[in-house]
């Protein structure tokens, strides 16, 4: 097994973090999904994505669902980002509107790298979609 | 402004991480209270204690009621850990019983060191509490 460099682990991770940052905001998401492994796997914690979530394709799925949902798009204030070799956790807060209603959350999203693509990721809620 | 060394930030929020492991299997929270700052403060996503809770004391009182709801303890297994100088964010999943009821969640908590001890704590949700 390869080890994996933290300094490369962090780049990588805050290179998808920014393309799915642009994925939220405008509904392109084509940059983010070039930066996932065909086998990646996703967490989503409630809705019809909720729970494991394996393959690429289901991925690109959801996020066009995601903004579907969020159609005038999501705007993220990152907090915090920690990192160890393969992971690294984004925490941040979230404002916009949710199928026309006033939403806010906050959110932390694990991201796993391998080489110089994400293989994984995990999302977490910290609030009710009401406040940050 | 003191800078803080990331390997001590990461001793101290695994020691108090110790500490709140032992508090959700037990219901016994004092070693992980005696790592809290005065000033702690703590978000929590849903329930009566949403949003943000100011002080030690408002502490003490949630994780005495958190005890009450899970009165016969939760078991954690810890998945990831990452930090960075002043934040570690612990993934873990969690089991047992919620007032009699079976209990499974994906949990993200995330801690602030200062100095020696703990300031601050946000948790995240990644299920609805029946799957992990």
């Amino acid at each position: 097994m390869m080890t994996q460099d933290s300094g490369n682990t962090l780049a990588i991770a805050r290179q998808a973090f920014a393309h799915f940052e642009q994925g939220l905001a405008t509904g392109d998401w084509q940059a983010f999904f070039e930066l996932l492994t065909d086998d990646f796997s996703f967490w989503f914690p409630i809705g019809k994505f909720s729970g494991l979530n394996v393959g690429k394709a289901r991925a690109i799925e959801f996020f066009s669902y995601v903004s579907e949902v969020y159609d005038q798009g999501l705007k993220l204030t990152v907090d915090r980002v920690t990192s160890n070799e393969t992971t690294v956790v984004f925490e941040f807060r979230d404002e916009g509107l949710m199928r026309g209603e006033p939403y806010k959350n906050r959110v932390a999203v694990s991201f796993d790298v391998r080489g110089d693509k994400i293989c994984g990721y995990r999302e977490y809620l910290g609030s009710d979609g009401k406040s940050n």
